[in-house]
């Protein structure tokens, strides 16, 4: 059934779709009064019926509400040093399929990419968080969020009850990490973590993780390690 | 270190590098008499110094040789349903990077895509994973097959000790499957399998497997499986 997320929530036993999600669902979906679809907005799902249409706008009777089904029980938090080209763009896709809840990027020693316009590159992370979340069916669209520095992502980091970083040199195994409901991870770009930025982020608080001998490119290494922590989770 | 992986068993002291590799030692990397690398083959790592070069050849001492300790003590081959455009070389790459031992692409009902030129694709597909393998520091090329039929492709899979079917719609939760050393995983392309195969092959002996509420992407699906059942193996 088609899906479509809102930012307000309905009140009342009918809602008024606008925007693109209005024009899609009459011009590209072709779908007709009686359709159903459903809505979406913070985990909560609606089944909705058409009841009408506008030249801009689609009228939905609200059938049902209840939690998603598909939203997994671990918050993960994926802090990513920025990495180049549109490897951004995949991570979000994949780690939003996957089931990851925020997506933070972050700017390291050796990162080599830079956002020079972060609002601008935000809006179209969000739309690609937006595209993954419609298409595997999830209850909320993943935050994409920007913090300049690695310092102030740290700090973020260990407010999450489970702190864990990435570092190709050291750190415990996965399956030793006792993983909580407010999980965080922190990942390197291209070339890794300074030592000195991994040691600094291990004494605020973070705990080392380890994912083996084979070296992961830094847009493998999120994808691996979310599936990893929702299976261990019992979400996968 | 570089590392390159060679065809024919080094015997005796010595062993001289040919071809694309030669050149890219001297040219590329513009590694000198003196210089170490490490030349793989089958899982076995070669610890060598270079000894002389020629116009296009190179030639090394072979100082120790041992088992790759990058390589996962679990053996996973990933029988994959062709998927569109370049969603194979993106698995492939992945894959290999994860630990997988060997990937077979077939053709199922719902397949869009279809190899016309197989051998021709395979030696791409052959490429991108000696890359992804030099690049991640893997003991062994994981091997790229073809089969052009997916009943062909289950009664291959359903030989390894544990036969994975990951399925949408039902199937055991990766926690409950008891992985082991050989085991094969297969996975839909984008329309995921039709019930009448997937009926087959459970027939035959494929265990399905469901991962979960959240739809993932064809191309997701192997990474994401190929990395919890490293983890499960205590591969990473």
């Amino acid at each position: 059934m088609p899906r479509f997320f809102i930012d307000t929530e309905p009140l009342g036993d009918t809602y008024t779709i606008t925007g693109a999600d209005a024009v899609h669902i009459g011009r590209s979906l072709r779908m007709r009064i009686g359709d159903e679809l459903t809505l979406c907005r913070r985990g909560t799902e609606y089944l909705c019926r058409i009841e009408g249409f506008t030249t801009d706008t689609v009228t939905v009777e609200i059938m049902s509400a209840q939690p998603s089904a598909n939203e997994p029980s671990l918050g993960l938090t994926v802090y990513q040093a920025l990495p180049k080209s549109d490897k951004a763009e995949f991570i979000i896709q994949k780690c939003t399929e996957l089931g990851a809840s925020e997506l933070v990027f972050f700017e390291s020693k050796r990162c080599v990419a830079h956002l020079t316009d972060p609002d601008k590159k935000l809006i179209r992370y969000e739309r690609i968080a937006l595209e993954a979340a419609k298409q595997s069916g999830r209850g909320l669209v993943p935050q994409v969020r920007y913090i300049p520095d690695m310092a102030g992502a740290v700090r973020e980091l260990v407010t999450h009850e489970t702190p864990l970083l990435c570092y190709e040199k050291d750190g415990a195994r996965l399956s030793d990490v006792a993983v909580t409901s407010d999980t965080a991870v922190m990942i390197g770009s291209e070339g890794g973590f300074d030592p000195e930025e991994a040691d600094l982020a291990a004494q605020m608080g973070a705990k080392p993780i380890w994912l083996g001998n084979r070296i992961l490119r830094c847009e493998t290494a999120p994808v691996a390690v979310t599936a990893i922590l929702m299976h261990i989770f019992g979400d996968i």
